[in-house]
């Protein structure tokens, strides 16, 4: 007998038909012999209503508001499929965050969960009753509801999946796993059986949305091993887990790409110490993430180009801040551009073999593609090329890496 | 300074504008010096959305399952009108029923409300703070939301009036107040000024749906003044109120009427001992709930007719239950009617007053109407007539008893 969390989305709790079918799923676990708790999202569309009517009432809302007004949505969602489960003959009641409780802090509309108090919910599930629970949320001291931030169900359910000492996390989704790229790009793109902890951050971080990245952060922190799955089809998923548990490593695990990127370049910077600090210093100060940072060798001792990365959506954002400061920084020029596309090749592999670098290199040459700027991490490789290129080069790279189905 | 309790029914708030709408109202009454709290009902059609849902799960699901999504409802209008409020500059917050807590037995769906808790509200009202309190719900023992029933709003909003020592219970709703008697039919209908607990009860239960019967007993029991008045014009209402803050008394304070009414006659009954206990008994136990009752003197003295009233939707069940009970009850012929009206006229003035019956049969005679069947009660005397009457008898009451607006 195991214990599991199972965790469905919203399009997969989207309507009454949909929920149960979910109860349906979760029955067949429970009829294997297992304890199952399930966390549920807001029925799709619902939360966007509530967030709507928040804006409506005002642009800049109370936090505490919004989430007390947000969170019902998943609280309906574990009361249906409550109510779905013991029209099949199950045993089943809904937790809201705050019955569990689940605690968070007060970083209202992003809090941060410090602890579940799982003891009611075990004893429930010892004697068989199915938990189901209000993802997305908690209660944060003052008795207030708190909720996690978009797409925190599925740090909902590692969360309470650790709590719980779990076997297994299953995640729910509209697609059926994790896949070496986006297969809507490259039609030979494989489904992963594996992949680890560190691989999936980064595939979900350059753009492979399939998990939140707090919650792989947050399974990989407790060993929990979470499963993503299609909740449409009856097929096994990819199981996300530690690297010990993979037997046959593959070399790479995947390629992402993303395209929200935008490409600053800053124009015969002085070329003096310092001068990073105070380029970067205010966009950090005015929340502009940056990314990939290149600078040129100066060839005159005195002046060098600076490139760097920043999010689309942060573009005029940080050319403002940049041009507010342009006495300070004494550049020639600014060249922006958001005609650019970030591709990663992602592989805890790489660690222990040369030559992935060379061969994306050599592989993008060959296509006649140009490399814009390059940076790479103990287990992952970008780079910025030319937007137009995008699914030439991931699928050049797709095959060049032996990745492609047979 | 009065410390005062408002409610806003689903039309009230029924979308954004309104309940931005309901702000500025709310911050009249903060501007006037007041401590404020606010009681809301759910977007009008949002509770039959959940109600909706929930049916579609499992015809017969689990009350305490539907309390946990239907209560929703309350909580989003709570958490927006709070937004709404801050907008206007003021202070607010809301409060979902298990965070006041507002604590329940554990009848679901039709719970009863045990005690409130407002020291955390008053504290917070003493500083200035509106609370807006999501109505119709608390929390049950085992720490389940729990709903109060349909309509419940109004009795949330009165009894927290009590437990605040409330100086007044505003009932803001789609009509302005209580009238002699249904202004649809009778164009001279006068709005009243005042009216008693008891009167407000008689005229509430046959048909003047303005305010919910267990709201209005609570508010007797208590002495919560409560006022009834439009969320959309700004003018007086009616107070509901002891009967000794109401100076001038008229004779009458209206004339209602019902159409959920169903005549059944029993022909030729044994008029013997126990057998009205024979008849209700078995209606009783299948929840008929039997309205006026009369039976003729018998002439003969073996057999009698009986008739009595039940609501309309409950005629074929009554049929059925004396039908299956037919060999015991031994009547000779059921005849059911429902093609029949039930009028009353209500007021404490009759306590005291001689001729009010009398002036009753007299002008419904004048026009030619049939009385069916007469009950009475200590302020409340009711006759069953032909429906097609309803307008004519009104009309006529209304005149008779001086009512007419000037």
């Amino acid at each position: 007998m195991a214990r599991i969390v199972m965790k469905f989305g919203g399009t997969s709790v989207g309507d009454i038909d949909r929920i149960k079918n979910v109860a349906r799923r979760v029955k067949r676990e429970v009829e294997a012999g297992n304890q199952v708790a399930v966390v549920v999202s807001a029925m799709s569309g619902v939360t966007n209503q509530l967030v709507d009517w928040c804006k409506q009432m005002a642009p800049l809302h109370d936090q505490r508001e919004y989430d007390a007004v947000v969170a019902t949505g998943e609280q309906v969602t574990s009361g249906l499929l409550a109510i779905g489960l013991q029209e099949l003959g199950l045993d089943a009641r809904s937790w809201s965050g705050w019955q569990v409780p689940i605690r968070t802090d007060d970083v209202h509309g992003k809090a941060r969960i410090d602890s579940i108090d799982t003891s009611e919910m075990i004893a429930g599930m010892e004697r068989g009753q199915v938990a189901v629970v209000a993802g997305f949320q908690g209660i944060a001291p003052g008795n207030r509801v708190a909720t996690l931030g978009r797409g925190g169900s599925d740090t909902s359910a590692v969360a309470l999946a650790a709590a719980l000492h779990a076997d297994r996390c299953d995640i729910y989704t509209d697609v059926d796993g994790v896949y070496t790229t986006d297969p809507r790009i490259v039609t030979k793109a494989k489904k992963l059986d594996k992949i680890t902890y560190e691989e999936m951050l980064e595939l979900a971080s350059v753009g492979a949305k399939v998990l939140q990245t707090r919650s792989v952060e947050m399974a990989m922190k407790h060993h929990v091993r979470v499963q993503v799955l299609s909740s449409f089809e009856d097929k096994p998923g990819t199981l996300v887990c530690d690297e010990d548990e993979i037997v046959e490593k593959e070399l790479l695990s995947g390629i992402a790409y993303s395209r929200d990127e935008a490409k600053i370049t800053l124009v015969k910077v002085a070329d003096r110490p310092g001068v990073a600090a105070a380029i970067f210093g205010p966009l950090a100060d005015n929340a502009v993430n940056v990314d990939m940072i290149v600078q040129n060798v100066s060839e005159d001792g005195k002046s060098t180009d600076l490139t760097f990365t920043v999010g689309k959506a942060d573009l005029e954002r940080a050319k403002k801040v940049i041009e507010d400061n342009k006495a300070t920084l004494a550049y020639e020029g600014l060249i922006a551009d958001s005609n650019v596309v970030k591709v990663s090749v992602i592989g805890v592999g790489m660690r222990s073999h040369a030559g992935i670098a060379q061969k994306m290199f050599q592989t993008l040459a060959a296509e006649g593609i140009n490399i814009q700027v390059i940076s790479t991490s103990e287990i992952k490789i970008s780079v910025l090329i030319e937007e137009k290129y995008t699914e030439l080069a991931l699928r050049a790279l797709h095959t060049a890496y032996g990745l492609d189905a047979a």
